[in-house]
Order: C-alpha cells, then sequence, then structure tokens
C-alpha cells in the first residue's frame, strides 16, 4: 500500500497539487503577485533595519509569503515583528513600482557581489543559458531603490499591499537541506483588504485551536520523544485507546465484508524487496538495511511484498478469489526531518492495510464495494472533508518511477476513469503520481492549515502480480494472473488521526473516545460505590475514568467536560441507596437518573449505533 | 521486559537448566551413562561400515544421544538406520567392556592423526594443561577394538545398552557456528528395557501428533517464508484471529485492573539503548543498527525504554502510583539460526508487556497483583501445566551480565524470596539467568519434546529508573525513585501459542478458536440462508465460516471436526422455514435445534465465560 514519495526536493510537498502545479496555478492570481510583492517588502525592510545579514530567498506560497535570510550575528525573533512590520509600512506608503529587466549573467554577478546565496543562484541560470530577470522595488538609482534576483511576476508597486501581516519566525535549512545552513524564516501574508486579512487571521487563529498537534499534546493523545527518534510517535494511553477502538472496528467490519486477516514481520529479507521492485522503484523511501548472517533485511516500507507471499503460499482457485487480506501493519519509510509534522508526516505508521485478489472480471465490483465500505466508514468516524484524486502515471516517467509496460498502464487507468465515472464519483486527475505498480485513487483531505494529504487509497496493481507470479486456475482448469486491489480505508492511522483530531478539534464520537465515561462522586463517601460501576463498567468493555478528588461536584463536570469526556455519571448518596447513576451528557445541562445496568445497556447502543 | 539471553555458545541452552546443570544432574544417572555408550555404540557402527567418514563428537543428552560426522562423499539418510542398527546390536551382543584410560597430549596427536575434530579438542585440552581421558570400546588391541577422545563416565561394556533406536538424521553446523563446515548428525534414544523404549516412542508419537510446527500448518495459523527470513513469523488469518482474541482478552482484564496502554516504535535511537544500559548489557542480543540522518537507531530488544520515557515525560506524585503501562510490543532479538524452532525461539516477537510504576511500599502488594492476573489468564486460557523459576543474578558474574551494586541486588533478591514464600509459591532458583537490571520469576512450561522455555515473566527492577533518573514527589513533598516491575503474561505471543498450539493439541476453548461456528447447509437452496446467519453472527463478533462445497452433510461435519471447530450450525429447508439453526458440538453427537438469536446469545455468554 503506497502514497508513491515525490523524488524531486522538499519543497515539491508545498500545496496540494504538487509545488510546481501550485506555482502555475498561483501564479495567475493577483493575490499570489500582491504576497509576492510583500515578500519584497519584507526582504527590504528587514535589510534596511538590519544591513548586516545576508538576503538569501523567499517566495510567496498558497497563504502567505516568507522569506529565508542569513542573520549572522543578528538574532531576530516574533518580538521585532513590530518594529520590521512598521518599516514595511514605510515602504508600502512609498508606493515604489516595481520593475522588472533582463541583464546578463555577468551584470547579475556584479550587481549580486558578495551575498553566496544569489550567487548560486545565477550559477544555476547560467548553465541553462538564460538571460537573468531582476525586480527593482523603485525607480533603479532612486533613493530608497532595492533589487532582487526575481523572475516575478509582482503588482504593479508597493503600495497595492493594502493588508498584511507578519505571523512567525523559524530556522530553515538552505534549501531544505539539513546538510547546509541554518537559515532565519519569517512567515507572513497579505491581503487586498483589512476585512480578507482579518478573516484570515481568525482562521488561523481557529486552527491553532485544533491543530492536532497541540490537542494531542493537551490531550495526552501521543508524543514525539527526540530520545526515541524524529518522526516516531508513541501513543500515549488516551491515544492508543482510541486507535483501538478504530483497529477493532476495522477488523469487524472487513470481517462482515469477508476479509480475514494476517500480521506480517517489520524487516524482510531483501530478495523479497528485490523481487517485488521496491529495491529498483522505491529506494528513496526506503531506511539502509540491517546486515546479519551474511544477509540484507530491510524495515518493510509498505506490506505488499509479504501479503503477495502469503498468496502465493498454497495453489489458488477461482472458487477462492475475490480472497481479501487484511493487515494492521506497520511501515517505515524515511522522509526528511524538515518535512515532518506530528502525525501528519512520520516515520513509522501503522496502515489498515488489505490487498484483494481477484479476477479482471471481479475488478471493478471489488472495487466498487471498496468505496462502498470507504463510504461507511467515513461516515462512522464523522469525516466528511474529503475530496477524490485519480493518481496516474507519467508516461515520459516510465522508465524510473513506474514498472510495467505502457499498454498496461493505460489499460488499467482507462478502466478506473470508467469505475469511477460509471459510480458518478467526482475526482481530480494528477499525473505522476501513481504507485510505481499501478494507478490509485486517492482520498485527500485539507488540515487546519491549509495542507492537503492523502487519508485513504485504493490502488490497482497488475505488476506484483506478475512479478510474484501469482496464479489461479479457472473454471476451464487453465492457470491465469490475478490482479490486485490495495486499499487503506484508515490509510495510516497516524495521518488519519491527525485530520480526525482536527476536525473534531478532541470532542471525539462516544464509540472512540479514548475516555467514555467520567465517575464523579460527589463527596468522599460516594467513591467506593463509584469504583464499584467502574468495575462493571470496565467488565462490559466501556472505558471509564474515576475522579475521586477532592473537588467540588461543580469543578469535576467543567473538568470533565474540559476533557471532551461524552458522559459524565454522578454519583451522590442518593444513587448509592439505589443502585442509581445521574447521567449528563458532554454538552447537555440536564442530569438524566437511571441505574447502572440501564446506563451500560444505553452506552453499549450508542456504541454500536457509532454515536 | 527480558529472558536474559545466555552469553556462552548454542549447546548452553540444551535442556531446561542449560547446559552445564543438566550435564551435572544427568551424569549421575545410570541412564545418561547407557546412552553415552549408546552413542559409542553408533559411531563405532557408522565407522566401521563407511571407514572414510571423519568422526566429529557426540553426547548424552536429556532424551538420548546424537552423534556428529564428516561424511565427505558418503550420504547417509534414514533409509540406512536399519543396517546401522544391525551393526550396533553386533557390537551391543559382542559386549565390549568400556575402559577409560589417561594419555598425554602427544600420544593423544599420534593416536587421532588425520582427524581434525579431535585434533581440535587436543589443543583445548592442551591450553587447559590438562591430561588426556581416552575410551576405549573393548581391550585395546583387540580385533573390534575402538577408542574414543571422551571424558566418560559409561556404563561397564556395550551389552548394557538393552534398547536403543535411531529416530532421525540432520545437519549440524561443528560447534553450533554457520561459519563452520555442515555436518551429519544421527539422533538416537537408548533405554535398559524394550519396555522403556517402547513407551518413550509412543511420547514420542503423541508429541509429533501435537507438535505445534505441524499442526499450524495443517491448521494454517502461521508459517514462516524463507524469503522474508528465518525466525520471522507470518501470522495467517486463523492464528491472527486467535492472537487477537487473546490481545482484546489481554486489554480487557489489564484495564480491569487499572492498566493503560501504550504503543512505542519499533525503531528507537541509539542514545536510548546507551542510557537504559542495553547497549552495554544486551548488545549480543541485538541487531546492528540503522543508520541515516548521522544518526544509529536499532530495532527495540525490549519495550522497556521507550516505557521509561512515557514515565519521565511529566513530573509525578505518589498519588499517580502504582502507574501500570501495558504495551503490545514487539521486539527483535537475535538469535543464531540454528537455535531456530517454529513460534518457540523466533527472532521477532510480540510481548504483552507492562511496567509498573510503584513505591517500595507497594512491591509487594503488586507482584502479588501480578501473580493473581497470571492465575487468572492461565485458568481463562486452560492452560495449566507450568512451574515457577527464579532467576537471580550471580555474584561472580556482575561486571559482565548485571548493572548496579551487589548490595542492591541481595536486598532485591530477599525482597522476591520473601513475597514467594509469604505467597506459598513453590520454585526452583537459578543463579545467572536475571535480566541485567534486576532478578525475575520465570513461567516455565516444558514442549511436547521435553524443552523447557519461559512463557510468563515477572522482573523487579531498580536499575532502570535510577539510569533514567525517574522521580515521583511523595507525600512529605520529597522526590523519590519509584521502582519498576517488567511483567509479560503471555510473554510473548509466538512463543506462548507454541505452548498453547501443543497443549490443546489445535482442540482450542470457544472464545478464542480461530473459527469458532462453521454454518453447514444441508443442500445448495440453504446457502443463501445460510448466508444470512453468517453475516448476523459476524455482526455479533462471532468468527464463523461457511461450508458451501456441494459435499454430503456427514462430509462437511467430518471436516469440521478434524478443524476442531466448536459449533457446527446445520441448516436445512426445516431451519429455513423458520428461523432455527441445529446446533452440534464439537465432541457431541447430539443436535440442539434452536433459535439464531438464542444461538447468538449462547455463543456470547460463553465466550464471556471464557469456555
Amino acid at each position: 500500500m503506497s502514497n508513491k514519495q515525490n523524488k524531486v526536493n522538499g519543497e515539491a510537498r508545498e500545496g496540494a497539487l504538487g509545488y510546481k502545479q501550485a506555482k502555475l496555478k498561483a501564479e495567475k492570481s493577483d493575490l499570489w503577485k500582491l504576497r509576492h510583492t510583500a515578500e519584497h517588502v519584507l526582504h527590504q525592510a528587514v535589510k534596511e533595519l538590519y544591513p548586516s545579514i545576508q538576503l538569501a530567498m523567499g517566495p510567496a506560497t498558497e497563504d502567505g509569503f516568507y522569506f529565508d535570510f542569513d542573520g549572522g550575528e543578528v538574532k531576530i525573533s516574533a518580538e521585532d515583528f513590530p518594529k520590521i512590520e512598521a518599516k514595511m509600512q514605510e515602504i508600502i506608503d512609498l508606493d515604489l513600482p516595481m520593475i522588472e529587466k533582463e541583464i546578463t549573467v555577468g551584470a547579475a554577478r556584479e550587481l549580486f557581489a558578495g551575498n553566496p546565496y544569489k550567487l548560486e543562484w545565477v550559477d544555476t541560470i547560467e548553465t541553462k543559458g538564460e538571460m537573468v530577470t531582476i525586480y527593482w522595488s523603485g525607480e533603479p538609482g532612486s533613493q530608497r531603490a532595492t533589487v532582487d534576483l526575481c523572475a516575478g511576476p509582482h503588482v504593479a508597486s508597493t503600495g497595492q499591499v493594502k493588508a498584511f501581516k507578519l505571523l512567525s519566525v523559524a530556522g530553515a535549512y538552505w534549501h531544505g537541506d539539513e546538510k547546509n545552513k541554518m537559515l532565519t524564516r519569517i512567515y507572513g501574508t497579505a491581503f487586498f483588504s483589512q476585512k480578507e486579512l482579518d478573516k484570515h487571521l481568525e482562521m488561523l487563529a481557529e486552527a491553532e485551536k485544533r491543530n492536532h498537534h497541540r490537542i494531542g499534546k493537551q490531550m495526552e493523545l501521543f508524543e514525539i520523544f527526540p530520545e526515541i527518534g524524529q518522526g516516531l510517535p508513541v501513543w500515549l494511553p488516551k491515544g492508543y485507546a482510541m486507535r483501538r477502538a478504530i483497529e477493532d472496528y476495522m477488523i469487524w467490519l472487513e470481517r462482515k465484508y469477508g476479509y480475514a486477516h494476517i500480521l506480517t514481520p517489520h524487516i524482510n529479507r531483501n530478495v523479497l524487496f528485490k523481487k517485488s521492485g521496491h529495491l529498483d522503484f522505491y529506494a528513496d523511501s526506503m531506511y539502509p538495511p540491517i546486515e546479519f548472517d551474511d544477509e540484507k533485511y530491510y524495515l518493510k516500507p509498505m506490506n505488499c511484498p509479504a501479503g503477495m507471499m502469503v498468496y502465493k503460499r498454497k495453489p489458488r482457485s477461482y472458487k477462492d478469489l475475490p480472497l481479501k487480506l487484511g493487515e494492521l501493519g506497520t511501515v517505515y519509510r524515511y522522509e526528511k526531518s524538515g518535512e515532518l509534522h506530528g502525525l501528519q508526516r512520520v516515520r513509522g505508521m501503522t496502515q489498515n492495510d488489505a490487498h484483494i485478489f481477484c479476477t479482471a472480471a471481479q475488478l471493478k465490483d471489488q472495487f466498487r464495494e471498496v468505496m462502498e465500505m470507504l463510504d461507511i466508514f467515513y461516515k462512522d468516524v464523522g469525516f466528511d472533508k474529503y475530496t477524490f484524486r485519480l493518481s496516474l502515471s507519467d508516461p515520459k516517467d516510465d522508465k524510473y518511477s513506474f514498472c510495467g509496460s505502457r499498454k498496461d498502464w493505460e489499460k488499467m487507468e482507462n478502466t478506473m476513469r470508467e469505475i469511477l465515472d460509471e459510480a458518478g464519483v467526482e475526482y481530480e486527475s494528477i499525473v505522476g503520481d501513481a504507485a510505481f505498480y499501478g494507478p490509485k485513487l486517492d482520498v485527500q483531505a485539507v488540515n487546519v492549515f491549509g495542507k492537503e494529504d492523502s487519508i485513504s487509497t485504493i490502488q490497482v496493481d497488475f505488476n506484483l502480480p506478475e512479478r510474484f507470479e501469482l496464479e489461479y486456475v479457472n473454471s476451464d482448469g487453465q492457470k491465469e494472473r490475478p490482479f490486485v486491489i490495495h486499499r487503506a480505508l484508515v490509510g495510516s492511522f497516524e495521518r488519519f488521526f491527525a485530520f480526525l483530531i482536527e476536525h473534531h478539534a478532541g470532542k471525539f464520537p462516544l464509540w472512540y473516545a479514548p475516555v467514555q465515561v467520567k465517575l464523579l462522586p460527589i463527596t468522599d463517601r460516594n467513591v467506593t460505590y463509584a469504583q464499584k460501576i467502574v468495575a462493571q463498567l470496565l467488565d462490559k468493555n466501556i472505558r471509564v475514568e474515576l475522579d475521586d478528588r477532592s473537588e467540588t461536584l461543580s469543578a469535576k463536570i467543567r473538568d470533565a467536560q474540559l476533557e471532551q469526556v461524552p458522559y459524565m455519571a454522578v454519583v451522590g448518596d442518593k444513587e448509592m441507596q439505589d443502585d442509581l447513576v445521574a447521567v449528563r451528557a458532554r454538552d447537555g445541562q440536564k442530569q438524566e437518573v437511571m441505574g447502572v445496568l440501564e446506563f451500560v445497556e444505553k452506552l453499549q447502543i450508542e456504541v454500536q449505533k457509532r454515536k
């Protein structure tokens, strides 16, 4: 099960469609030009305030702009933003015209002499044999005029930047490569009106509230320890409780659809990855091998190769197909440290993986069945903000990134389009983003900061069956090659949880809430009774906590509400006497008094209904 | 959570108590001497039949004897056993006396000239400055007399071998090291009477029936693929279904006892294992590191270091203790390929691990609570053949294998003895087999072939809290160090399943049977009704299969019985008409007709009662 990685550098991950496409789209927009100009205003302001710094580079982005510079001894923090913003406003008020010029490489070298970053870009332009494009802010030669190596486009003058704000400052490696020098990066955003800026800032504040990293820490769902490793999250008790609930649900759902589950080791021999093609097509995402007993073993980046072996372990007949093998498989993929982000981009992830082995005639039905399960799953977890993306091969790149013949790729890609069109599914097509073994349909979601990522995937594969020489005997007694559908409904638990946490802002449905019920004894003399109920609920697989602190009931209720616990069960002397609980929902103001068994039943029914 | 590995060579694993101790015990027995003599009879017979072979070495073992030789061009298979056994009987009938002699190293070199295996042993004896002991079968110089390098002891003459049998032939590396030459090993056994031999052979036949490797293959529970890696079993659908049932049970049981569960990555940074002491004390069992981004990462051989980090992530108070953190953690440990055996000895295993962080005052109660859970767990899985073993440090070896001060070790070992004595638990004490960080109580089981292994473990640790500087604030506001109890009730799922499969011979209790119910439609026209019931059962988390082959009912029943499925649900026209199932238990002859919902309820109650 794969999300094929872009082979290009880190920046390609910016935005939803890959950097190049995003840029192409964005460059057409006036907003992008405005932000590009705002970025020039920023670096002009910084350079005027701190003449000793070296300007490196900076682009406009989907939602603003940033600028990298080499500060040397100069350290800039968010405390300096008011001063920088004031200087920027000054430059905007001057309404400097943005003037494009083309000059020779030689002239550019002279103009940017002493700045290694600019000169490096000039060298690159020279190898292409192009002229160098520069942009002046202000008439060249005038008092405040500043120049930068830049291909544009820009708005006509700095005065058009009607509203802007600096947002944050961070370290960033030159070219995103940790082997290079760490530069200082200032982020900001700009709009044509203050109103639009205010709206955006409000969105950012909301995003910060929903940020899964922040909620994950506050609710103690997961944590990343530098001593254990970057990109290797630890699931804390509350996060694991949620994950286990969704794991159990997935196994239940998949069994209902005829899946059986396997579990394969985290390291596999190199011969397996040679056979599967991973060492030829996917090595960039794999970790170096572990060598012992004169053998090389690799951390598996995908569960597929071992899954193929399970199919191949005995003769299969058409009567066995479709054969649906699921695996909650943990895979390890290399990501540059700069790309890692909470649970969204990690180096170790557990997929809700499955391989469906089927005949050509079953392919469409099986694909549709997966689409149906996808729909049930998303409804049950309460996640509805997604779109579909069809990732296709790049005919120009078939030697390096995609295995198998062009003819087969085209046939399969057409089949997928047919299936989707027949099902009336809307999707966007992206050339060059297929898995190396076949085209895929990805489910895309956008996080609170506007970053898009794949959360589920369905892939059709005609290459691994060929490489592993998979066979089945058809009804005529002849041997045939099966097809394989790779699919992960949850995608990876890590990434899916990132989106799920942000989507629900920590207010999870009862069925997978980390703590489903909080027992709140009114006084210390009700604690023993509360403990008895806790034991009863635990016995029925309800996740429950007891708040036995010597606090007032209202304090306990407030804290349970802050923790977003779906139900509070208050017990005082009256409840104790009659074997009752006073139940209060997370959002409600009302308490409903009921018997303990009745409460258990209520919970079980709601869990079963995926409330 | 550890089973400390012996640092000595492979042979040390032979037998229950380590080779040396087993040998010491066994040497006192007449049976051992008899088998030792039988081994000499074997190599004499082989040498007489195949003069070109080189004799290497061979011992008596707990249950027989074996002999290794370098056959060169000569290939011996089990088909040659009758011929070899006849020759052995001839040597026994000659009643050759077993005569011990001491000779000089020089004389030994002359005597064994041309045999590199014997000469290597002579070299070893020379370095110790000892005389060489040899054994003659027959008066030296007499016609059939044979000599071997051997320290004895033996019975008086070959005629005392009253009953023997050759059992198998296999390849074995010289010194058990895969870098050396592969020799041929013949296994056999011997007794003082034919009756005893017959009894033993009967036991072996029963063992073969229960052999988890054979049942695992036949029932499709697990498989080891050479392409994936030795010692890295793949859990097939039926094995994983069982494992998942026991995992779910463990989480349920542990939550009832106040545990919370975490999940930590399979690779951890080297700094973590440096801190924990694993790189100093446990490196022999660890795989070489994976190096990237100028960091070394190791496959974790234990879950403890990451578990310590989770404790340490925030300030802890005495009110938080005992803190019980469980983890279904998969660890990877190096074992020589010659040591690997099915699920019993593997290289990757999932532990039902937990760390209990507690105060000194809580230690005894917590230890007792774990013993209580152990008892419940063993009763629920229906496993009752185990003994306890207290593994202590070796005072003579504290520099190399055990971290921390002697005084602390003695104190902790005495505490453990007290707990066990107070609880009235019988146990055997083994010096030198503790974990490197503390003493442990292991639960031992013996497999069908008489091999003993640890299946559960409870360990007390005062070293890792020190190394990780763990703290809690006591009721006086002072900082104190907690203790840690490491425990794994299931031990590793792999090894526990090896014992469980053999114990039940594949006839598993309903609650974790891979398939709980098999639907048997009497005719093809009942298949749709059967499918409806399958869907109902799956919805209620019952593991069910449908036998929709066009076979007779009696054939379907026979096959379901062979597969040891606890319940068969037969459905014909009558059942279809009235929404009924005819239920038949695995062992029973009777069928009980009941409503489908009644059947579901019956199953749910029995699963809950761990039937």
